[in-house]
């Protein structure tokens, strides 16, 4: 059976003008191959909610799994889970048991919960809440939907929440040969082996280092015995070359 | 008149099997913001036919400027070339003046320009080469669709290059306080704030350091007198913020 696919959408006005560098995406992709899910796309959406809500229905219709992070806070550029209403056509209001996590939470800080706050505890009609240990205000999920935090601290946190209850496939295995060759003298023999491995996902990333061309080539796959022949293979055609 | 738009396309396995972390976009969301074109969506798409297809179809149409990184080296996984040719409907071959650069480059290194590397010199009809300083190899304009290689080097070169081309707005100008505050305190005036400058994106990003809550409050416009006007709104709204 093939792998779970999955997307995951970014809302992030501070990515796309280059005020930051997201670091959720690298995250989850690194947990999602472990587990056997594989993401396939990712997009970044500026905090606009006509763009939110059309990435939301074209995502959540093309892959198993969305997972989307940012926008979930108590600030009037917080809108997120009102474009995931949206998007699923439900309502959205304050619920009752995401009000009791927060009122716990700020008593516990000796703060309000404010009417801003209380934006927090906002969630979709159908949705089920996603444990937030970081800073309390939690995610949830709405059908295949996965709406977490922008702060990596908490966005990590809600993961390893998830996680565990998302139906994995194999995890993607790999292994890496660094060829200390223009890729054009690999091109030739790596197509050769990639034709033979088709159940394999053979991938050159080339560099430049010092004045010198090289590239890591990556194998990818489930099948650790059928990489391991591919690399076989492919170390002895370049026998000087290292594997890490 | 509002500024130019942009979508970015960058073509990466190796992202989304979280083997890497991207560089070119934060690169070029910078390059953009300064250049005063507005960077309003990023796609990370697998290296298969179909999704590059339809990425470039959707963003092409929906924005001003497109620009794609990655797959265009000599390698069996390099297909970004003919995918936009296909996009626009256009035959693709191997042209002259492009294979010119590559037999010099060659040539000088004394490396062959074998059937591998004259892969590169595959252009879609139409399109305009885009000078690659770095290692010879070109990207190329067709119609808003501005196709760069993946190796961060060479695509901060081919960025160089084509930018002066494009035709730019305003630079994007921001301003930015950190207030340690949690989000559900500064919300409020935070919204209010916004409703009177509504010509100026103000965002909110929490941030938890050594169990300090606080925020980075970002004002951003192409108007430094508001950006400067809201700030000191702001500032005065928390005296004890740091702006930097």
């Amino acid at each position: 059976m093939p792998n779970p696919t999955a997307a995951m959408l970014v809302i992030g006005d501070e990515i796309l003008s280059g005020r930051t560098r997201d670091a959720n995406m690298h995250h989850l992709a690194q947990e999602f191959a472990k587990h056997g899910i594989d993401l396939k796309e990712v997009r970044i959406v500026s905090d606009d909610r006509d763009a939110i809500v059309a990435a939301l229905n074209a995502l959540r219709q093309g892959y198993d799994h969305v997972v989307t992070s940012g926008g979930i806070g108590p600030t009037h550029d917080d809108i997120t889970a009102p474009c995931v209403a949206k998007a699923f056509g439900v309502a959205i209001s304050v619920r009752d048991d995401a009000r009791a996590i927060l009122q716990e939470h700020y008593d516990r800080q000796g703060s309000e919960l404010n009417e801003a706050r209380l934006r927090m505890a906002r969630i979709p009609d159908g949705a089920t809440l996603i444990e937030n240990p970081v800073s309390a205000a939690p995610g949830f999920t709405l059908g295949n939907v996965h709406v977490m935090a922008g702060v990596p601290a908490v966005f990590q946190a809600m993961v390893s929440s998830v996680l565990p209850k998302m139906t994995g496939g194999q995890p993607l295995l790999s292994q890496t040969l660094r060829i200390e060759r223009g890729e054009g003298d690999i091109a030739g023999p790596l197509s050769a082996l990639a034709e033979r491995f088709t159940d394999l996902s053979i991938g050159s990333y080339p560099y430049q280092r010092n004045g010198v061309y090289g590239a890591n080539v990556v194998i990818r796959g489930t099948d650790g015995g059928r990489i391991d022949a591919a690399m076989s293979e492919l170390s002895a055609l370049f026998p000087e070359a290292v594997s890490h």
